[in-house]
């Protein structure tokens, strides 16, 4: 989920905060080992180092090349190598597999980021920056932190992939941590000692105060966000829907209900599926959620603890949309949309932000969506397409990116994410 | 665009329209050779045989097995062979890849008719038809009506993609031939002899009074069936929306206007492209519309009466979703919601029904969507996901298909039907 | 197996010889539906229609249009159709699948036919033809008889893979049938009508006088064609080789003996495989021979007759490199080479000639070969590279297509030729 | 090329010979980067860090498990990381790619092959060795050796496919260095530090003292390993074969050579190329060796110097079979068979050793080839199929891997080792 903010908040203190989001970059990278950063099991995965690279080259191209005279670039060819964007290709042609770059290395990585730090500190203490820089700024800072959560997924994909199942234990920077943790270990089948720094907001929202679901009535409803704060162009365009009365139910889906669906065959019949997940679940012989194995008749995950035999009281994670959509055909229900959603978490009542909660709502534009000028903004709507929403945020989301009209998207296969299912009662 | 209805209108006549529907997709077929019958060129184009083996056994399967007693089906084997849902595997398993099934032969298949029709004819004339069975009818009338306007875009592929280009004039039956023909020859990419019979119901609509766009104002506006004849559950679920005042073009692009995007490079720029839409492009090295071929310097088009050049006055027809979108893009507009095509039908003032027009709205359910039960019902919710809507209808749709509710939808690479672009000035 | 002649016989009744061989090819083809001669269910298989418009256009390409003065050829889009090297781009590049060209029509193939026959006798009554042409009139005719192999392989698949199972039983034209019958019925899986007509010269060999194998001693043999018939480049380049002392089985593996195998588990067991063998085995799921069903616990097989019980007695057909080279490790037997094959051939000894036997020799040119200068020689050693060879020939096999020095080549994963195991004994 | 010893020397230093050998190993990674360990770019490239383990796995499996009592294995998992074959599928079934294994890092390998080689010393030393097991240890380290050669040349693909094309300089072991070094920096794509070091045996050859080709007469000559020394199953089996006259050019083919092929359009004319070759030139987009760049008009290519201008007067290397072929037939030659090699290596009169040299003979089984009974010789004969052989060795083959019975195999298309072309005079 890799989106372009087009808007900004007043800055204040915007050279410490740069400082701080910097470094639980390279804090969520620490306790990894030189190999875990090189590789690329998958193409939705990136390695780590590339992360780490990525998001310096965009502070290097984007705000020092323009915007601080006599800049000098790190090294000519790392605008080839960590350019997410292939499409204007450089003279020489090589695929570049960023799953085989074991060049540069990873302490040249990090050379890199300290060389662009230090000169970001300058040019942050320094420039009278007008409210155009403050802006860009704060884009580059949100840019970083959606590569944040997409560097715990990737971490987790590539760890959890590996057959000696190795743990992962980042250090814990003071100044994320928020809040008491009300989640046990191995929360989200992401590992107790995970859990705390990348408590998403749900925590700070009050737990229902009772079970089930919660009724909205028809009517009119905005959507859209209309604060001052930072956001990203895909939530403007505050606009009206017009929604039917509906109940979504307090609670996410358990390990415990969704292995219901798993032993009475879930996965093997047809009805329940549609027909492209159908067909997902056939080819890649899918039959529980990602991470999940049976040994000896038992169900166990890979967290971030190791192996954890399957919690039935936990919500489940780590599921794609088609077994979302699945498991709520199974039960009668259906998937919320994201409007939906957004009107109930607006209006409260219910906790979030432990899991991404897949909708059944496509990823398209609201009314009035521009796309934005320039480079920065040249790829804002292109993902609009073959995507389906997610709304509120998982324990891997950096502080700030869970807010009721954040939206996620992926494809509907996709499941590497920490998503979850929450149902509504037709 | 398969999916089943559940509701009915009353019958009057039923054994007469039956003979009507039914004659009609043979006459379709009535030009084609023996060859023509047999082959599938790519997956989504089914052999024409098949389409007639199809349609026949669901009135065996669903209407004259269950409900007229004694009756004897007409081959084992064939609800194998022309059952289009494979998920109930038979005792044989075979990779019955319809474009390799020589057997049965068209003959057969033909026979096959006969001795059904003869069935039908004999139970629509002496049942005493409750209500449920006149719907059961109705829907498999529907049915085949939907799998004439595929059997023509089928057979359109089949011709068009062979290097002798042969034309295709199939017989005009006077009961379907509706009105003049306002449309010149080889209109919409379909050939003079095509255009007459399958005139959507734009034809009846008053051209629109002046040019340009009509513009809609902003409020509520209700969506769905609100008649009581035939329609298909997707397009029930009254309800209403609320929609941002909006400016729907009057007329669809042309061909001259899709030009100019052609060859001022629009195919090679990817800045205009959705990123599926560009993978799309570049790895099926797409250059222009379907049926396009540029000799010695000059567009072409194959059409029912051969090739003929590319018109500039005539709608750009066979465009995806990707191109109708990236056309769009590089004209500033974009495409309409389905809701505000709907809106804007219901409430006229533009012309409609030539070609299918792309929505840029993903096929979902209505609120308050349910699945029948059933056999009949059972996929009817299986196909809406990574599907586009299109609105209106073509030259191709039967005379009853085309109605301001009714929700056609295709992958947004598919271009193998009757689809053009209309836009919306933001 | 298409390769192309170089030397030539001594003509007698040329014109007498080609109207019997052109008639063969279309009397193999009367008993198949319009719909069975047009599709290609796998890359492998042509449509019959396809084979008889390619033997066709090869008299007009290289016999009439080179030499007969004022020849008209009969259309011009033909050439495109139905010439086997695409290299040469046309014109029009158009994705021709072989299967999806339902035009020209079976009955134009038919007219192509006729017209060209017309001419071809006329032209070999009247000229005083060159042995040069002779030579290309001889290549002509081995050519179509090379194809006349193919179209009953070609027809078998068809059918064979159709959920009817539908039988094929061509006309016996008497001036082919050579000798008694000594084949049970559906021998080789061809089924009984079948085996009189495709009789190959194992027939006129007699029968071995007793069992098991037979020694061959070490020393100098001489391979390659050395009479003057007619024959092909790859065949030609007589040479000596120098082999080991070897025992051929006189028989061919049963059906009884290669159940053995299937049952107990040979196509699971990775060890008597070749690596690439095995993973053909798992990508496919192969279990059996080609065409075989294992139905309610009992084996059948497709032949001409249809389904039928697999008879232990007859020898195991329609197997690939992989399968036979697995078998003979299970039996610690090994395969000959296709010098053991021919040195035994020419001593005789064996009966050979009713299935083409897998050597293990690679298609590779023999010393001193040269390529033929010209069109028709331009393939000729194209094909000598990931192919094995198979020596002797098969019930389909047209008389004058087994000799002992004949080479026939296939890739080590095909088996839809009439394809058999023998064994050396180590 | 991994196939198998199964005859052995008279064990002399043995302990120390072991040493010499897996210190060598280790030598050739220690320039490398950690992250050079880890990435498999292409199938055919394993992971530096798989080697070292791989190597180190079998001296444990084959050796310390079954024949040093009470040893202990150093961990339980990486029997399941380090088995080259999979067949024997363990409990956990995770898709192992090796590219992936980002654990056990670069720094437990070494501690493995630390752990391995202080026990294999303890053995070697007090060990009354049986002939078996000296026999058993002479496999290991030739094993161990193809491995040094795959090394070289896996790095080179991993950096030549990086796009900062860093240089390779691995220190030079004394032990290793032989005679001086007549080739000049760069040759055969290697660098000219690398050449030292990795020279084959064909620098102990004399010179050619005339230019050209010579010639070789008709006659029997004996093929295969006859001496006492360490050699491979394959090439065991001492046979006779009948040759044809032949002359053997005495030099490789030459940059130059090649660049006139390139630069005249040799990639683009089909004629010259096997029918498989033309469809890999195709689909690859081939248009030169690999390694090759055209930048600004200039030929370049990748060494472990970095990126050199191409040197006409240098051997072409990194070719393919279809390469090699294809620029045989244009020049009116061939490549030779194996069996011409090895007649003409023995009886001396050229250089070899450089690169290996493609010939035209497939892999197959020389007369008696028997399959090693147990485990290490499972796989012996299985690659025999689809493959083609190389003769002489290259720089980059360690010292007793070169002589002339050695029979060294790839898929025709594959390039990343060392490979150039010697032609026959036809």
């Amino acid at each position: 989920m890799i989106a372009d903010p087009i808007s900004a908040t007043t800055p204040a203190g915007l050279s410490e905060r740069y400082q701080e989001v910097r470094q639980y970059s390279e804090a969520l990278c620490r306790p990894l080992t030189t190999e875990d950063y090189v590789v690329q099991p998958v193409i939705d995965v990136s390695p780590p180092k590339w992360h780490l690279g990525h998001t310096t080259w965009f502070w290097e191209t984007f705000v020092l090349v323009p915007h601080r005279p006599g800049y000098r670039i790190f090294h000519d060819d790392f605008s080839f190598v960590f350019n997410s964007y292939y499409e204007a290709v450089g003279k020489r042609v090589l695929r570049a597999d960023r799953g085989n770059l074991t060049r540069p290395t990873v302490e040249e990585v990090y050379r890199y980021r300290a060389y662009v730090d230090e000169q970001m500190h300058a040019f942050l203490e320094s420039a009278d920056l007008t409210p155009e820089l403050h802006s860009l700024v704060e884009l580059g800072l949100n840019h970083e932190q959606q590569h944040q959560e997409l560097l715990l997924t990737d971490i987790k994909y590539i760890l959890g992939h590996n057959p000696l199942f190795p743990g992962y234990h980042p250090p814990t920077p003071s100044l994320l941590r928020r809040g008491s943790d009300p989640h046990p270990a191995s929360f989200g089948g992401l590992g107790s000692a995970g859990s705390a720094p990348f408590q998403g907001p749900g925590a700070n929202h009050p737990l229902p105060s009772k079970e089930g679901a919660g009724g909205w009535s028809e009517g009119i409803y905005t959507i859209g966000y209309r604060g001052d704060g930072f956001h990203f162009d895909n939530e403007k365009g505050v606009h009206k829907v017009y929604l039917q009365a509906f109940d979504l139910e307090r609670s996410l889906v358990t390990n415990g209900e969704y292995l219901e669906f798993v032993e009475s065959g879930g996965y093997r019949q047809f009805r329940y599926w549609l027909a492209d997940g159908w067909a997902w679940v056939n080819e890649n012989r899918i039959e529980a959620p990602l991470y999940w194995h049976r040994i000896d008749g038992q169900w166990w995950h890979y967290t971030f603890d190791g192996l954890k035999p399957v919690d039935p009281d936990e919500p489940v994670c780590h599921v794609s949309f088609y077994e979302a959509d699945a498991f709520a055909r199974r039960r009668g229900r259906r998937l919320p949309t994201e409007f939906e959603w957004e009107a109930a978490a607006t209006t409260g009542g219910f906790d979030w932000g432990r899991l991404w909660e897949w909708t059944n709502s496509a990823y398209l534009p609201y009314p009035g969506f521009q796309t934005a000028e320039g480079a920065v903004g040249e790829y804002n709507g292109k993902f609009m397409i073959n995507q389906m929403v997610l709304r509120g945020g998982s324990v891997a989301t950096p502080a700030g990116h869970s807010r009721p009209t954040y939206r996620n998207f992926f494809q509907p296969d996709k499941r590497w994410q920490f998503t979850g299912i929450r149902l509504v009662k037709k």
